[in-house]
């Protein structure tokens, strides 16, 4: 019961927010505002007038922020790169105290000594009511000329650190995402879905409203209004293979108590301005927790991913030598019409698993990691490559892609953490049999119903 | 509207965090713990495998300190003070890389080389439901033997640090505490007061239910059921200058809406775990803010504060040399039955006076700042010193402390940046001048009811 | 703050509502149901067991009801509405009694015992989780074929006695309705919106979303999800002559703090099983009150509203005999090419111009009451006539209903108490006197956007 | 999720109702009221003028109402009982129409022609904010003379009518109340507990705060801060006997997941005004129905329930002629001095138990119910008499009104239809044949733990 009270802190937040964007637009007066303005408000900021005046001045500075020309941005930006690092002669003075006795009190010292006064700047700007949300939007804006000047890179990191430590998962929120959300949220789903396009109400509905949908989000609370991340699923019998059939919008609906399988199939990013803090581990772990309590019959969790690399990778350079025969197969690949007739797509199929075995399990990065961006992320988490379905996404952008191949990474709560540090430490790929099957050339049991017959470890 | 959504938000969070307290209770083995046993589990969480579970080691290291028996504590906290330091070979190889060249990118790298491993252990421990709270508490156990072992301020540097970031103002949301806040947050309101006492839950109820009176505190979304800083506010017709007659039972009711004046009659902080966190500057501000949104008639804010440290110092040699007359009338002061008499209270007013304005005006401590903590944090803060009121409080503790006096504070918005600068930067403590002339020993004036004619600097 | 404690009230009844929707498609078996069947389950409700079992027989009968044949509802009407009136016996000795001694104890036993059973009926089915929602809808069952039998007139009156009683304006809760509102709360406006028609969720956004637009609707506890009745208003400067304007995409913004008026454009009922139940006068009169309380200047509540009625009337024999003249333009603008030349507009506009205020001030229905269901709406509400506007409404249905032409209602608070007496007791319609020289053929002023000089009452 | 959506519904009724409450003292003038000015007001509220000015004069009303000196309200229900009923020459025409044809039209007719105006009266009077409220408070005015006038017992049923309707349990909220609920609900449990005085806070606390302690109370969204009805739950592992035991302080905590049995120890009316208004046999079904979804574990639900009507029916002409023996034992009785002796104990046990069982299953009321009162609830919700308990309740209440005995109902889900209809119909009263055993003077198992061998009828 006493959640009520607790739920009117969050509205508090909200309201503090939203009278001030509300506010802001006519109580600023016309006139421009130039790099200088802002640093000088950042100077006083910093200084004890900032701490008279409680969040008074931060709103100002971040307000005369938001209006400076973007060209005044870099101006600005630079300054902070190069004026508001640490007090050089105290950082000298600790790093020669440090070399004196390297001790742990001294190492302490230089810690906080070496820390740039941007951190504290940007601790201050965030007391601003609705600062959080103004300095994530500065980050954004940094981003864009980030490559320009080299310091930038120093603010950047200052900023993920800063954000890595107030977007802890600790203090997250998930939220259920249904047809009874607010507006405002859902035409934010609808923008930041990255992976299978929304592609109106109509659409978002259908992922979200029927009771075989779901979709989850992670919230802030001094972020009103903003997903930062979110995860749709579906419900299903068994582990899909496609993702056309998936989204059909004419497919039969599941009972949701009857479902044995969680599908992840779409995880999208909603915050530029916080690209390098992590939530995606966290958003699936908290999900299945949040599906296995409500629905206690669902025992497999699994993705139904895209593989975004693998047409790159097979027409660069890195991907192995191949055989005539094959080469040929390619060619047909890249001529668009193999998909019209059953030969054709048998001759590409044949071709073409084995090479994604390859890119699974032998193709690495420069650090020795798996090519493929969405395979570093779910086996990172400690799932395992399942499956590898052929003609799994027959849009243009999944032919475009991936030849139309999707994957299914698996989630076993039992074994995450051991894939994990099988994969973290040892480069460990953790897939199925069947897959590792492919690999040989021994593709009878791949894109069948039937369930793998269990990991299979490759290095 | 959308606040609804948004209040949801921290129903959320309140929910995982009691969750998790039913739950652990009954989920725990009762197998005895180790410091060895936490200080593995906090391997495991720095280690690969914390990322990928998730919360549950997190929580699960937190669990098992939290059955630590005290003794195994203190060993805890000095493997954490040695081991848990940053990478040493790492620090040097960038403290050498800073003294070859000196720039802002390796005074960054210095920066982030030397955080000790102790801080991301705290981030990764904060990941779990109910974290920030076991946090919290785990600081107040190593404040218990802070002193005992000199590393350990290392550590509590560490987390004052973190809970800095993690409680900045701009993510406090701020409460009406009044009679329908839960009974679980005003039993805490009656437990923290730490100025003038709660008695019970009818002391409580004239204190916040009363139209003219008002209370508010600063939660954190992340810390449930916790207030973590409040404020007992008395609306009025002009500044009180005593605190028997502002608390009395069977005071007159004043209309909120004629009150000209808000008076913050006591401030307490709730959480020792946040100590070094201060909360009370903002508080203030964003209270008198709150109440002039809704009561534009008020145009005073003022506090009617103790003078916790009066007595202590005139007893110890740091007060002036005194006339023989003073030190009989301060003799007198020590037999206790100077209040019986109006002749002697009148006396011992004469004598008190000019060394309470002694006490304010010129008294320094060490590092050249005022005597008072009180006066430290409100003079601090912007406000003046605006009336010195003798005898009031005549409570035990008042006559004990302070001879009875307390003191007003005004906070003038219009002043409080200039008061504030003028007294960190110059050491000013800005008064009014009738305190002043009481210095002088011109104390017609001192302690009638008029208003005094204006502030008056005194270094 | 103890808001929060009552705001969980209706989370619950939410969900209790939500669960019992959620459940019913499964728990139900598939056999078919007769009217008999419900019918007994009425039967046990009315006798004792349904006191014992609480809600459950409610439940139960509704569900039955709900998968009766469209044949069979009529059936089980017609039962409804001969064998569940009142118990015939006690209702004659009652009369009996209260013709021997006709006071007030003789008549208050005449109305109890003439109560029919249905009344008792309807108030336990509502004891069940989502009754109410459910015999709203029973209603809309028996509204579809209430013509086809006499007495189910009778069940109607029951009906709307009860709902009259349960829907009473106190237990109403005025709520805005914006871009942060629950989408499927928004997707029931654009379905009920009866005026002006909104096409798709951004047409609804540029309704609710701008500063200088509002949405308010009536909500019942016991009715979740559902929105009873709505209002659309703009903030404008003056009084607007033309819906199109109004609406425009592309129209400017005003600032909300400038505007001095507000405007209903749109007022929709939702429910047309509560018809006969009336909220708009108080919805009207709440939001007047909520808008002046948010925007102090406003001073000024007109509507913009249809006349859906005149064209009828106008070639209804119901019409003043008209002039050659007239007769001639009339039949051009039955051509619908008139709108083309701005000579065949003004000549139609004059002899349109009389005939509408002849139609408003003069014409009466047989009950002697305005011919338009729109004016006697808002003239019944206290509202004056305040301006006819020429082509105010150039859609289709808007030259189809009236040519065009939309007209203005003053809401003037000082007034409406007056006005309303006036309109109920004497049938005078209170109209500017602009109107009113229309009438008599001086349309100088009428169509300018000159204030009117003042009402003129005309009978 | 959209259930904060409607969570916020009720936050504005709160809000309405209690910025009404601030409001009215200083709004009104202080000049004295007269009946015939409420009555005045009346009158402009059931005529046209009500219906314009919304809810202005209903509130007007209301608070001119709770303005009348005591003496001047029985005047006002004077005129309400004598000139608020319904329209004499109508009514008399409908009673001559049915008499002539005597058919559903007429009598619905007969109905609505019927009804005194006081209820519509009442009705538009809810209309103003904070009606409801207001309502019930003027219905217990009227009760406090209700017997002084004859035709007041109208009025009452016209109260009791309306306020059957709008609390009908459909609309009520269910609320689990707990340490975290707001003080000001719990202020009112504290005042309201009528059955087991709660003497402090701390009484309180330990009967809502433990885990194996539960409170759940009724709530209409329109009585804001006011509970109707609440119960007091123990979760224990068997059927209790004792009510001191069960309260004790220092008793031991019983894990809930481990409870089988939910004792309901203690339910009270809040409301004076809503007597006549039943939701007892609601509230324990919908707890019923809670607890077994939060706590599948309980498969008993039990009352311990008081006596109140046992030592006063014994000493009354009504109890059976008894014989010298007993007669002796029921002077001692008496005495007040037998529970210091096991002998005496023993002697009343005997002399009391056959007359306990007589009195529960066949003395009758004059109306043939049993003569407890709180036998005839329990027993009418359809549970059975389950258990007698010597010395349940040795407080000196429990003493003077039952000897201490004390009871246990059952409540056995799949057989409270049965018992209800039994109960109701034929008089059964449904006991378990221990009880039934000890009517025919075979106690042995009567006192003991052992669960009883199953239920017997008596008629």
């Amino acid at each position: 019961m006493s959640n009520a009270f607790f739920s009117d802190l969050l509205t508090s937040i909200a309201e503090r927010g939203r009278n001030l964007l509300d506010g802001r637009s006519w109580s600023f007066s016309e006139a421009s505002v130039t790099a200088a303005d802002v640093l000088a408000l950042c100077g006083a900021l910093l200084s004890g007038r900032g701490e008279a005046t409680g969040a008074v001045i931060a709103r100002e500075t971040l307000d005369a922020f938001a209006r400076l020309p973007e060209a005044a941005r870099k101006s600005f930006f630079e300054v902070l790169a190069r004026e508001f690092g640490p007090d050089q002669a105290q950082l000298e003075r600790a790093v020669e105290a440090f070399r004196l006795a390297p001790d742990g009190a001294a190492a302490s010292r230089l810690h906080y000594m070496s820390e740039p006064r941007r951190q504290e700047l940007f601790r201050r700007l965030n007391r601003a009511p609705g600062g959080t949300k103004d300095l994530v939007a500065m980050r954004v804006d940094l981003l864009k000329i980030c490559n320009e000047v080299a310091e930038f890179a120093l603010i950047d990191a200052d900023f993920v650190h800063l954000f890595n430590s107030w977007f802890n998962p600790g203090f997250l929120v998930l939220r259920h995402i249904d047809w009874g959300t607010p507006a405002n949220i859902l035409e934010k789903i609808i923008r930041y879905e990255a992976v299978h396009q929304i592609h109106d109400w109509d659409d978002l509905r259908r992922r979200i409203d029927p009771k075989d949908r779901r979709c989850y989000a992670f919230f802030h609370p001094a972020l009103i209004d903003e997903p930062l991340i979110f995860v749709e699923v579906a419900l299903t019998a068994a582990m899909p293979d496609n993702i056309q059939g998936l989204l059909a919008a004419d497919r039969a609906l599941e009972h949701p108590e009857k479902a044995r399988t969680a599908v992840f199939y779409s995880i999208s990013n909603c915050q530029q301005g916080l690209s390098g803090v992590s939530f995606g581990n966290f958003l699936i772990k908290q999900v299945v927790e949040e599906l296995r309590r409500e629905l206690p019959h669902l025992d497999q969790f699994v993705t139904l991913s895209p593989v975004p690399g693998f047409m790159k990778w097979l027409s660069s350079g890195d991907a192995p030598p191949i055989s005539r025969l094959e080469q040929a197969l390619r060619d047909l690949l890249m001529t668009d019409d193999w998909l019209e007739s059953p030969e054709k797509q048998e001759a590409v199929r044949r071709a073409l698993e084995p090479m994604a075995a390859e890119y699974f399990l032998k193709a690495k990065s420069q650090k020795g990691r798996p090519v493929d961006p969405v395979a570093r992320f779910h086996l990172g988490n400690g799932a395992r490559l399942e499956r590898i379905n052929w003609l799994g996404d027959r849009s243009p952008k999944g032919l475009r892609e991936s030849a139309g191949i999707m994957v299914n990474y698996l989630y076993d709560l039992e074994e995450i953490e051991a894939n994990h540090e099988a994969f973290l430490n040892k480069g460990e790929v953790v897939a199925a049999s069947a897959v590792k099957k492919l690999l040989r050339g021994d593709t009878r049991s791949m894109f069948s119903r039937q369930s793998p017959s269990g990991p299979v470890a490759t290095t």
